[in-house]
C-alpha cells in the first residue's frame, strides 16, 4: 500500500486513488493487448472506447443537452484565452470580459493581441486584489458584445460564481478550469465552457471544451484550421495525435465521479469540506482572517491569513507535520490556500480543520 | 511480469520497458513525498528537477549548441504546422515548404492560413504518391524566403532526409517528429527543429521545440503571447501548467537512452533494425516489393507491398498470431508499415524479418 499524504495544492491536484491504481496497472499491459496504454494508437478501438466513454461520461455527468459538442484540445486555460477570442472575436466586433482575477486579467489581455476586446466588470480594489465576484448587475456588457467572458472561480483570490448572468443572445463564455464539476450545472446556460483538467478532471495537458455547435459554425475560417472549433469537432478530437494518456486519465477521475455518486454527491462533499475549513476560520476569529466576501466564497479554493507572515510560516510546517501539503497561497498574495476539488476527502479536510482549531489555541 | 509483445504502430509507439516500470513506481507516490508524480505541482522543486533533467538530457544527447534554447510546448506538430508561421511569417514575406507527403503538405496548406508560402519542391509522382525525397538541388528556395520548412522523416511513404540543404542565411525548419534522436546529428544545421514526442520521445501530449534564441527574437509580437516562442523561452516552458507527465516520461525514455549507450547506439540499432527489414524484402523480390527510392528509405519506418490484398491480410493476420502488432500501413497507402523506432528492440525486427522470410516461402 502506498504511502499518501492529503495534498491541498491548487493543481496539479490530488487524484483518487482509484483512478490511479488502475491506471498503474494498464501502464505496461492494457486490457490483455500487451501494449501498454500510453502506446495504444489514437487511431485503435482500445483507445477509441476510452476516448467514447470519456465523452460518454462527461455528457451524463454534467447532462450535456443536445446541440453542444465536447472537445478535447491542449494547451490549457491559457490556449484558449487565445483560442476564443481567435474563433469568435471577429473583424467590427467588441469582446466583453469579466475581470475578477489574475486569470480574467490574462484572457483580456491575449483577446487583445487579436481584436477588440473591454472589461465589462472588473473586481480589483485599490490595491490591485479582489476580494468578490461581481454581482450580475454590476455586468456592464454590450448588448452587442462579441461574447461575455468570466472566470467561474478564481483560484488565486478565492472566489467563485454561484450564479452566471443571462446574457440572451450574446454568447456566454466560461472558464471553469478550477470547478467545472463541482456541482449539477445548467450547460445550456453558456455557449462555451472550458476546462484545463488539471483540478476536477484529471492531470495536465487536456483542455475540455463544451460547445453549442452554432457556436463552431460561427468561427473565423481565416485562422489556422487546428485552432478552428470546426476543425477539432469535426474529428472527433483526433485530427491529429491526441494526448490519450491525459483523456485516459479524464476517464478514469469520471468514472470514480460517478462510481461515488455523480455530481451531486461531489456538491455534498465539496460544500461539507469547504464549510469545515470556513467554519474553522469563523471559530477564530480574532486569528484567521478570510479577505473574501461571505457571497463570494470559493468552495474549491478557501485562502485566509494568520495574524503575521511568520506563524503563516510556522502553520505551514506544522501542517506539513501532520501530512497535510500544498497549502501556501498564491506567490502573489501570500497567505494560505488550501484546495478542495473533488478528489480531495472530507478527511482531509476534517484533520486540517482539526489543525486549524488546535493552532490558534495554542499560538492565539 | 507484464505480458508485453512486440508494437511496431507509427507513434503512439512502443515505449522502453524501464520507462514504464519507473513510471509505474511513480505514480502513487513519487519519491517518498506521498504524492504521485501525476499531482506534483509543476512549481515545486519535485517536479522542477524532473523539467531540468529533461533539458539537460536533451542538451547533452543530441550536443545542443549555446545559442538554442529547448521548449516543451503542446498540440503536437500540426499545432506547430500553425505556430511556425504565425512567428515567422512576417506580412511581405513568403515562406518555402518541401512537400514529400502528407505532413507537408498539411503544414504548407496550414502556412497558407497565416501568410504567403509556396512549395520550393514536391516530390508527389502523377499518383499524388511520394516515393522519394528530393535531392538537395532539387529544392528551389527563394534567397528571400522567410524561411524553408521541411519533414525530415515521412511516416506514411517510409522515406526519410539523411543530409540536409544549406540554407545560407534563410532560416531552416525541420519537422523531425518522427526521427529525431534516432542518430547525433548537428543541430546547428537547423534554426529549429520540432517534434511530438511520441514516436522517439515518449507520449502523446508535448511537443519539443529547439529554437536558435536569434530567432525568438525575430518572432511577430502581435500574435496571442501563448504562441510566442518568446513567451515559452521566458518562462522556461512555466507560463501556464506544463504537461508534467508527458515531459516526465520524456524525462525517463531519454535517460533509457543514454543509459543504452546515447544517439551512437541509437543509430547502431535503428541501422540494424531497418537492415534486417529491408533485407527481408531484398531476399524476396518477387514477394515483397518496397516503393521506395533506395537512397530516401527511412530507417524509422520501412513501408512495403505484398503480392496481393489478400496475402497482406494474411501476413498482418499471422505477424499477430506471432505476437508483431501494428504493421499494417497508413489508410491512405495501404501495404505495410513496419515502425522502428528507438524503442524497438532488435529481437523485434529479428523477429519479424523472420515471418517475413517464412512468408514468402510458403506463400510466393
Amino acid at each position: 500500500m502506498a504511502h499518501r499524504v492529503f495534498n491541498f495544492a491548487p493543481g496539479p491536484a490530488t487524484l483518487p486513488v482509484p483512478a490511479l491504481k488502475r491506471a498503474q496497472g494498464d501502464l505496461l499491459d492494457y486490457q490483455g493487448t500487451g501494449i501498454g496504454i500510453l502506446e495504444h494508437s489514437h487511431r485503435k478501438p482500445s483507445y477509441m472506447a476510452v476516448h467514447a466513454e470519456t465523452k460518454k461520461l462527461l455528457r451524463d455527468l454534467l447532462e450535456i443537452p443536445d446541440g453542444y459538442s465536447t472537445l478535447f484540445m491542449q494547451g490549457g486555460a491559457r490556449g484558449q484565452f487565445a483560442i476564443v477570442p481567435m474563433n469568435l472575436l471577429h473583424p467590427g466586433t467588441t469582446a466583453d470580459y469579466v475581470v475578477t482575477g489574475t486569470w480574467g486579467e490574462k484572457a483580456v489581455a491575449e483577446a487583445k493581441l487579436v481584436g477588440e476586446a473591454r472589461e465589462a466588470a472588473n473586481t480589483a480594489g485599490d490595491d490591485g486584489k479582489h476580494t468578490r465576484v461581481p454581482a450580475l448587475d454590476e455586468i456592464a456588457m454590450a448588448k452587442d458584445a462579441a461574447y461575455l467572458h468570466l472566470t467561474t472561480n478564481n483560484t488565486i483570490y478565492g472566489t467563485q460564481f454561484f450564479d452566471f448572468p443571462d446574457t440572451g443572445d450574446v454568447p456566454l463564455i466560461l472558464d471553469m478550469s478550477s470547478d467545472i464539476c463541482w456541482q449539477p450545472m445548467d450547460v445550456s446556460k453558456a455557449d462555451l465552457i472550458y476546462a484545463g483538467a488539471q483540478k476536477n478532471l484529471g492531470i495536465p495537458g487536456v483542455t475540455l471544451v463544451i460547445i453549442k455547435d452554432e457556436l463552431i459554425e460561427k468561427g473565423r475560417r481565416d485562422i489556422p484550421s487546428i485552432f478552428q472549433y470546426r476543425t477539432i469537432e469535426k474529428a472527433d478530437s483526433l485530427q491529429n495525435t491526441a494526448p490519450t494518456f491525459a483523456i485516459y486519465m479524464m476517464r478514469n477521475v469520471l468514472a470514480w465521479m460517478a462510481d461515488q455518486g455523480g455530481l451531486e454527491e461531489m456538491e455534498r462533499r465539496n460544500r461539507k469540506k469547504a464549510g469545515l475549513i470556513y467554519d474553522a476560520i469563523s471559530a477564530a476569529p480574532d486569528f484567521y482572517r478570510c479577505p473574501v466576501e461571505e457571497a463570494s466564497r470559493s468552495v474549491m479554493n478557501v485562502v485566509f491569513r494568520l495574524p503575521t507572515e511568520e506563524l503563516e510560516g510556522v502553520f505551514v510546517e506544522e501542517a506539513a507535520a501532520a501530512e497535510l501539503m500544498g497549502i501556501k497561497g498564491h506567490r502573489s498574495v501570500g497567505g494560505m490556500r488550501v484546495s478542495l476539488y473533488n478528489s480531495m476527502s472530507i478527511e482531509g479536510a476534517e484533520k486540517l480543520a482539526e489543525l486549524m482549531g488546535a493552532f490558534a489555541k495554542a499560538n492565539g
